[in-house]
């Protein structure tokens, strides 16, 4: 069985965990408190040299890191992985756009106000974080004003990438409100990972 | 034949070159100035909503953006995509690694110094950037000292990923003479991309 490496209360950890619920992969859940430096620890960087956490440890040793790369390597032979190579390249340009321009923006706004409590020392960078993740969440309102998905008819690993941080944002002080089709979206998503599982929290 | 949309300058837009190039794929370049605004003009906007190069229009009209999305787009099919499915994913997670700890780092001490000059309101910013690139190099490091290319013994689409900017890193004030290592990937890479082409220059 494999195992994960993770903080619940990161939502690059909790795309993996959202994968293999849905999937019904089994796997071990191996906490790793990020807040006090367990990722720099010695024993964990022999795990995953770059210190970040998620990673996954097959049951031979091998590991993936990258929380994109984890919901590939999970996804890729399930039809959460589009068979057409367009559609392909499509979840490719989210899961890049995730990690570009909006993680780096409401996640790290989310961290600045949720874990900090918007120190002053940091309300300048909040408020650029803000309006970065603003632009990111107007980019994805525009896409799915005429769509269900963000790509295809079916949910993919694009939309479990992004429904980690979109669906925490207001915890780093966005305003849902003003993107209709993108809170359309999240309820969408929500439902397809809840499943048959409705009666458990996706994020106990 | 497909149009590629960029900017030469950029690193992200010289990587669909290089790709395109090295498989001898046909395509029309269309100069987008980055640093004019072109790329927030209504007729790029209509082409990407996101407003950033490199884009590539296929003969039907279709585009496909975000740098890596395009390399696995027209890499997929081809020696630069491996098979197995381990390997594919090691290629995703240095694909990440490049948007979100290399790239957002290198490419913008870059940035800073060789196109606005170091000037002294964004020293501070610079010095931040120079600090989160080293880390990135270093972790290219330690992973390059026991291998030819990042995955696997040969050449793939996260080698010609990295290399766009690491090849050009020394532009915004890195010592790559620290990394022994990744000097020696990026001639070899910098061999494989040039191949039986050593009389043009590859960023012509």
């Amino acid at each position: 069985m494999m195992t994960i490496y993770g903080d619940t209360r990161s939502g690059n950890c909790l795309k993996v965990k959202m994968i293999c619920d849905l999937l019904d992969l089994g796997y071990r859940w191996q906490d790793v408190d990020v807040l006090s430096g367990e990722t720099r620890s010695a024993e964990f960087l022999a795990i995953n040299p770059s210190g970040k956490i998620p990673v996954i440890q097959l049951i031979d040793g091998r590991v993936v890191s990258e929380s994109n790369a984890i919901l590939y390597f999970l996804g890729v032979h399930s039809r959460l992985w589009p068979e057409d190579p367009f559609e392909q390249a499509q979840v490719m340009q989210w899961l890049n756009f995730e990690q570009y321009s909006h993680e780096p923006n409401v996640a790290v706004a989310r961290f600045i106000k949720l874990y900090q409590g918007l120190p002053a020392n940091r309300a300048a960078e909040h408020l650029r974080k803000l309006q970065g993740g603003y632009q990111a969440l107007a980019v994805m309102e525009q896409h799915l004003a005429r769509r269900r998905f963000l790509v295809s008819e079916h949910l993919t690993i694009a939309d479990i990438s992004l429904y980690a941080y979109t669906s925490c944002a207001h915890e780093g002080g966005f305003e849902l409100g003003r993107f209709p089709a993108v809170a359309r979206w999240l309820m969408q998503v929500a439902s397809e990972l809840l499943g048959n599982k409705q009666s458990e929290s996706i994020h106990d």
